[in-house]
């Protein structure tokens, strides 16, 4: 990969990777005009977005033309099908001034065989952006850029949503990484059963809908937890890796074009209360994308900074802060004196405080916080501690270093996602209440049990199902306490995942008969599919119990444990025991050899029998897999989420139940911000 | 394993094989006295149903008690709930003699550990068995075994169903083995996208109403085709490898407790018109658990028998054969002078002849069969040829001597799942419209397509991929055939599977740049994941086009295949291509090695790179996986199968439908039939 235009002052040096198949030039662009958002996107009237036209010159490879230079005298224009206005550009359209002409080089490999022989294709860029503009009308809308003698042209279709408001609160759960068989997995080790009837169900199994919804990012199949976000808080799908915005070709990973998140919007028009919770960093891309947009998802300083701001230094719209923001991260706001990150080298904490956050290290703070406040609860470095260590092998908050005060302490008292969730919810309800604008007395709150795909992509499958059975455990504590605030039938609830992994169970092993063989292949004999996989070991055996109707294993640890795996992994030793001394590390670099070449870790699963993997040998890791996700829902507006939809669907649904569309003439309330 | 009962003539001996956790003494029955069917078993009012007691005596082993003596002397009562007949003995109940005393012995193993050391634990058992009963009132039934001073007791629950037919037709689609990951990785190689956005959607993506349905068997979490079809016929889960039986201890195969199925329910009440229709030999397990009653799924030729005469030899209920019957399997059908393995010897096709039955050996016979007539189509020896092999590799129709004629030609003119349904049902509507009772102007029609396992067990992925979409093209072309029939809207429509297999695709693979790699790692990083794994080469290149609106795709063989995977399989060799030659033999034995411990078959996907397995070595193919799986449903009823239930519970909503609760008071008109 070679990057040929000038690097911007400040900003990492970014290298300009657009793609075909294994990679492309510009994933939404096949031809050498672009139109972003591209041809087949939907949008929420009303919403703002920016617009990035682009004009590709291939200098070499499979595509140039002869001629290098791009046209920069393109011209774009923009109509409504069927409308008044005619065909206008885009300036009077939008009745702002021609944006000014910019111009960059980038390279890109045609396919693996060019990248060996570091041969790339360059390609010369004319380019102008529109920043913050809005369609107004429903129906559909048709772009067309002309540059070089040809066109290009793009369908836009604005939903036609009602804009009255059907729901007071929104709590949207995401089990990142959750997938219908992680949660079947789940209930065969957190409930009881008895001859083939389940004693007790997950809270999942009672939502009233049930859906699915197709996870694929814009110009790839499989999708990461940023674009994904970024199409369920926005309704817009991007690339890998982006927050908040579609990819363009440019060096700079702040110009890319945004949209405005169901967050934004929310609070540009009625003030609305928002909460943010996760398990992760917070700067971690589900969070992130609330609020962040970049397309480089590892950009936390800003992210954590946009949390606070918005985007201030670009032309968008105005950002006052969420209500709660809890999770982990604490790099991104402790000072660099203390060896945090952060942005513009500030301490993070000092910011919130200034901004009128009360700000909560532990658990025990949190619980005590008062309601009335904005609140910043930061509990660890970097992702947070996994349930199962939390509260089983606690021995293993030891020697972490991980205090979120940046003192490398160990972070011993962490909240899990069901007491930050709970008292997200408390906050944010009274804040809303006490909201003297009636429109503002309602709140979006979005919980993410984050680690599930985190320890699905360390094969951890055990510390995979007990973070998914807090996200249940949550669920179920979650619909209790608004049922007691009588705001139960208020809150539309939706459950779903950014994508999955390819996770699934396919039987019993006996850990015991597997350790006591002599050789690899005689070690898998211990493995009973079928009839042999007999009973769930996690509940007829065991004598751990829990408290306030929580719902996990009675043993963690039984002779018989889960025969699960996943369809494609690195290179690893199974032995299909619980991992007792923290989450699983599978594949290692060997001292001496390339680093970016992973083996199987010979300090893990000890006395289990080694699986060469399908990755590339540079993959330490699982990876993300295809696979629709499911989606449950209750409360106002739960039958729009029923059946097979696309991840853009969840967006439109919670944006029409918040009442979030507008178009010049219609019912809705005048937004109240900018 | 040990037999030390006394084999019964005429049946293969059988190995009673009864379990724990890899293995149980008997899966219903943790106590030393049986109730079948066990406690938490769900009824219909009215289904016809056998009880089977067994008082067990374990002689050594972990449960030895001291007496290897069962009580012969052993009472059985049964009262209900709140009920006015007080508590009576099952004789008394039911109004039945006393039933005769049996007993028996058999072994089982405790642990592999015991397997491998040839220490079988072995039992004494006393038992009974009441024949062809039911409950006729709805509500909670209590079942109480008392023996030597203890007891066992059963909690039966008949289910309070209305007694109203609600629907004239069930059109019930099985996928077996089919998942939503797979349904997701089908429309990926079947459906255009653009920028996203899907520009068709497979048939069902468009159904109203989406469930989950749990697969498990009722002693083992991971299930086979044969109970799972018992489940979804009769509302009871059983053990892997039973057919409408509950599985009890005894060594006759055939005399393990019934289960009335929907079948023969639907013929007893309404005299309703039958058709089953699937890819498999129709003696497979998914259509035979419609009529047969074994806990041995491989008595092939007794299951092709009970689909003409049902289960005669034992009391039980009418059964006078199905209007359609289509599918492989011929050699259950010729006679053994041409190689066939037939019930008794005799010739089948004679014997659905002499019982006026229409007999067609291909597509071109079977399209011009006439309406009026009863059908049986048999157009292969063992499995139908897949969709991929039948329309795009025909020459490998070629060589395979399964001509079900049984004169080892080769069977050139199949039809396929579409033509088999569409034909089954205009059979089925025009002799449903023709019948003069109005209470059988209705049918019920099970459609399988049962190769989407079949492939996935031998790790071909395009092929059962082909199959899927095969499956919902029919799907897409039955709603339009009813819709010309004028029957849409009295017809409920389920699309479901039985079980899963641990599928998912996890990128795309340069399969140009793989087989040019020299070594295993190298050709790892032909794999492209997240952003690297691009648009569907299956739809954006090649010139494959099909007719009627079908999808399948553009371009099998793309240079960019699927990064598909299975969360376990046997070892084997990939390269990612198709496989061109026939269905994929993914692992063998090896000549001088003994039979059952398989290798990757050094002949297929010849490039590629080795993955050994995780599966026990004397696994052949792939195995089936825990996962719910997706319903769908449409027309009358559907509203019952939306959200997450058991696989128990489709039975119970079809039955619903149709009318088929029988209480003593009711309001359903009385059977027609016994």
């Amino acid at each position: 990969m070679v990057v040929l235009s000038k690097p911007i002052a400040a900003v990492a040096v970014f290298i300009s990777f657009v793609s075909a198949q294994s990679f492309q030039r510009l994933g939404s662009c096949p031809d050498l005009g672009c139109i972003i958002p591209p041809d087949q996107a939907d949008f929420l009237a009303g919403q703002r977005f920016d617009i990035r036209l682009e004009v590709h010159a291939p200098v070499n490879g499979s595509e140039a033309t002869g001629n290098p230079n791009p046209d920069e005298n393109f011209s774009f224009t923009i109509e409504r099908v069927g409308g008044h206005r005619g065909v206008l550009s885009g300036s009077k359209w939008f009745k702002v001034a021609e944006p000014k002409l910019e111009k960059w080089t980038f390279g890109w490999f045609e396919d693996y065989f060019a990248r060996d022989a570091k041969t790339p294709s360059i390609v010369n860029v004319a380019s102008k952006a529109y920043r913050k503009v809005y369609l107004d009308e429903a129906g559909e809308y048709k772009a067309t850029l002309t540059y070089n003698g040809k066109t290009t042209t793009a369908t836009w279709n604005v939903r036609n949503l009602e804009e009255v408001r059907k729901t007071r609160n929104v709590l949207f759960f995401i089990g990142d990484g959750m997938t219908t068989n992680m949660i079947t997995a789940a209930r065969l080790i957190g409930h009881k059963s008895k001859n083939g009837k389940y004693l007790s169900k997950m809270a999942m199994d009672t939502f009233p809908v049930l859906g699915h919804a197709m996870t694929h990012s814009i110009d790839s199949f499989i999708t990461d937890s940023a674009n994904s976000a970024t199409a369920l808080y926005t309704g817009h799908k991007s690339t890998v890796n982006a927050l908040g915005v579609y990819v363009d070709s440019s060096p700079n990973v702040f110009d890319d074009p945004k949209v405005e998140s169901i967050a934004e919007l929310f609070y540009r028009i009625y003030r609305g209360h928002v909460g943010i919770v996760s398990t992760a960093a917070v700067a971690d891309a589900t969070p992130a994308a609330l609020t962040s947009h970049t397309r480089d998802r590892g950009q936390a300083p800003y992210c954590v900074d946009s949390f606070l701001h918005g985007t201030p230094n670009y032309t968008w719209v105005d950002w006052n802060g969420p209500d709660v923001l809890f999770g982990g991260g604490a790099e991104q706001f402790y000072p660099p004196s203390l060896g945090g990150k952060t942005y513009l080298g500030k301490d993070y904490y000092q910011e919130f405080s200034n901004a009128g956050y009360g700000v909560y290290l532990n658990k025990t703070s949190l619980l005590n916080a008062p309601n009335t406040d904005r609140a910043l609860g930061i509990f660890s470095v970097s992702h947070m501690s996994k349930w199962l260590d939390r509260n089983v092998y606690k021995n293993n908050l030891k020697a972490q270093s991980n205090h979120p005060s940046g003192n490398k302490g160990d972070a011993e008292d962490q909240p899990g996602l069901k007491e930050m969730t709970l008292k997200a919810i408390d906050i944010l309800h009274t804040r809303a209440k006490a909201d003297p604008r009636h429109s503002s007395q309602g709140w979006f709150l979005m919980s993410e049990a984050a680690s599930i795909d985190k320890m699905m992509h360390v094969l951890d499958y055990d510390r995979a199902l007990g973070e998914l059975l807090e996200l249940d455990d949550t669920i179920k504590a979650s619909i209790e306490k608004l049922k007691a605030l009588g705001e139960l039938s208020n809150t539309l609830i939706v459950v779903t995942a950014d994508h999955g992994h390819g996770f699934d169970v396919m039987g019993s092993v006996d850990t015991k008969y597997l350790v006591e063989q002599p050789e690899d292949r005689k070690k898998r004999s211990a493995v009973g599919v079928y009839e042999q996989s007999g009973l769930s070991g996690y509940q007829n055996s065991g004598d751990l119990t829990y408290t306030d109707g929580s719902h996990f294993p009675s043993n963690w640890t039984p002779r018989y444990a889960l025969f699960a795996g996943l369809a494609t992994s690195p290179d690893r030793r199974e032995n299909y025991k619980l991992h007792e001394n923290g989450p699983r590390l599978p594949a290692t670099n060997t001292p001496g050899r390339p680093s970016n070449d992973y083996y199987a870790n010979d300090k893990d699963s000890i006395g289990g029998f080694v699986v060469n993997g399908t990755l590339p040998t540079d993959q330490a890791q699982g990876v993300h897999s295809l696979t629709d996700v499911p989606v449950f829902a209750m409360g106002p507006c739960q039958e729009l989420f029923g059946g097979v939809q696309n991840n853009i669907d969840i967006f439109f649904n919670m944006a029409n139940c918040l009442g979030l569309s507008r178009t010049a003439h219609g019912k809705g309330q005048d937004p109240i911000g900018n």
